[in-house]
């Protein structure tokens, strides 16, 4: 076996020759070659630019030994898409100048083709997949919908959720139509990403984890899964379905769909598997800022990570969250080696 | 049985006539009472008179059909009193000026009696004891090791905690001799709370869900349960133990020690409590967004949970984390009178 049927073989609860590892966030700012390129470039320039955004994707696949690549793009640009005007503002990151807090704000939402308005993630999938030349799969990926719903009604990034909660509880109408508007559109943009050579999907719910459980089934999970059967529509891509702060509602998300599911450090990835059950894969789960302490203690973390599920078919090793900015490239560089390493032999027999 | 009785009974899972409710930082900047006094004082002021601690702590007694008083105090008087620089800069929350980052700055912490440097706490509960009367009992408090030391470390409020976790992975030696210093501190100052007049002891740990299960396990748990023990000493005195993002961890938080264990509304009320076992009472665990919601929505919310409870011993009805802000105080009162109504009778039978 190698590299080419690693990652893939996992998603698919397959026997691997090692556990295959990718970081989230891989490409981006703990890289040189990355900020070499922001001194040029802004974010939206690089995401909206094939070329560029192919070769970001490309330079922690040259640095690492990495078994899978994503796609570099923001899940912000598909709100975008439905016209909210979105800019990444020095020190405040991303924010939305016309957010959606009505049914006014609903409707003048626009559902447009992927290969309209956001050809340009498209375009870079086309050159990945060229360029990687069946060398490791490509990830394609979205935002869940409520993540993308909390981002449209806060205008950006949120503690408490007030406003997002607040139409939810005040208007709940204008909420599930809003919520089955950004279903529609991160189905049909996750099936275009497949469609132009994207292998697996992954959703991020990154802020689901807000949540009570009882909100999630009533408010989010009903899109959640709407969004993820049109990504598949009638094939088999394996969708990884990830979310953060999810300890208490792990058999939720699994009900809302996915093949693969996506856990943070707030929980032993066992156990997380043993709520989840035998019958999907798992992807995670080392707390990211483990990756600035000593490389000992990385090795230390990942194989307890390693060990406990051991004997286990399908988990894909990753962090529990992104990269963080600050990362040495050296730990990263450690990490997907002894990944590589510490489960080559003897452990996947 | 009346509201003098009800709270205490609950704590040590007997008997109730209603279920008990207090809510996490019941004094505060939604009530206008609070605010007038506030455009008079600053909070440290507040807190450090006496006189006023007590009045602040009164406030929502007087407001409400509290079952419980909470003194009026911050964890953080705690950090100055063994020498740090404490300062609450407006927008910016609390910052400490000199923080915890060496072995050096560990060492120069020094421990002093409670009544000697955190007495006015202490005589704000002998006031409000009198004022009270017996009608309802009064919780003292203190912050847990883990989130006083991530406070202390990190200078202020935090997103990631990497200065926290960098000591504990960096310099272990020197996390453990400051966390030990801090079990000391806390036990002692519950202790000397407890000596003072109060009849329930909770410890905050709301950081807490910052970390993986493995960490919590070897650089906290040590630290909360020596805290613990020292609050109890050799009473009976009922321990609260809080954290929020515990869904993953609560076996471990029981086991650090509590008669109480606070959840948050991040996992199903019920679902904890299976998970902790019968052999402790449980607090929560409403999601304080929720009470910006119209108010059959929080009867709604609040009938889920103690639906969900009903026929075991022991619930204390709170939010999940502190009321917010701008919370109208007719959902509080709506809120507690809710909760006694919906369980006076045939409930707890």
């Amino acid at each position: 076996m190698n590299q080419s049927t690693r990652f893939l073989n996992a998603c698919n609860r397959q026997p691997v020759d090692a556990t295959p590892v990718w970081l989230m966030r891989q490409a981006g700012r703990y890289m040189a070659e990355y900020r070499a390129l922001r001194e040029r470039y802004s974010i939206l320039e690089l995401i909206k630019t094939p070329d560029l955004a192919a070769e970001v994707t490309l330079q922690p696949i040259r640095a690492f030994n990495l078994d899978a690549a994503i796609i570099f793009a923001d899940i912000l640009t598909l709100l975008e898409s439905l016209g909210l005007h979105l800019e990444f503002v020095k020190g405040d990151g991303p924010v939305i100048r016309n957010p959606v807090r009505s049914s006014a704000d609903v409707a003048a939402l626009t559902l447009r083709p992927p290969e309209e308005v956001l050809g340009f993630t498209l375009e870079a999938i086309r050159l990945v997949r060229r360029e990687l030349d069946g060398k490791i799969p490509l990830i394609g990926f979205s935002g869940a919908p409520f993540t993308l719903a909390s981002y449209a009604i806060e205008g950006g990034g949120s503690r408490h959720y007030t406003l997002a909660k607040g139409l939810m509880y005040h208007q709940p109408a204008v909420w599930h139509a809003f919520m089955s508007k950004l279903a529609e559109a991160v189905g049909l943009y996750l099936r275009a990403q497949a469609e132009a050579g994207a292998q697996v999907l992954q959703m991020f719910d990154s802020w689901v984890g807000s949540l009570s459980p009882a909100d999630y089934r009533e408010y989010v999970l009903p899109h959640s899964r709407r969004a993820i059967e049109l990504a598949k529509g009638n094939t088999d891509i394996p969708v990884i379905h990830f979310g953060t702060g999810t300890a208490g509602m792990l058999p939720l998300i699994k009900e809302a769909g996915g093949d693969i599911i996506g856990v943070d450090w707030r929980i032993d990835l066992a156990e997380a598997w043993d709520r989840l059950g035998s019958d999907v894969a798992v992807q995670g789960n080392l707390d990211p800022v483990v990756l600035y302490a000593p490389i000992p203690e990385i090795k230390k973390q990942a194989a307890r990570i390693l060990d406990s599920v051991k004997g286990r078919s399908g988990h894909i090793f990753n962090l529990g969250h992104g990269i963080l900015q600050h990362t040495p490239v050296e730990h990263v560089a450690a990490l997907v080696d002894f990944v590589h390493e510490y489960t080559a032999e003897g452990y996947h027999q």
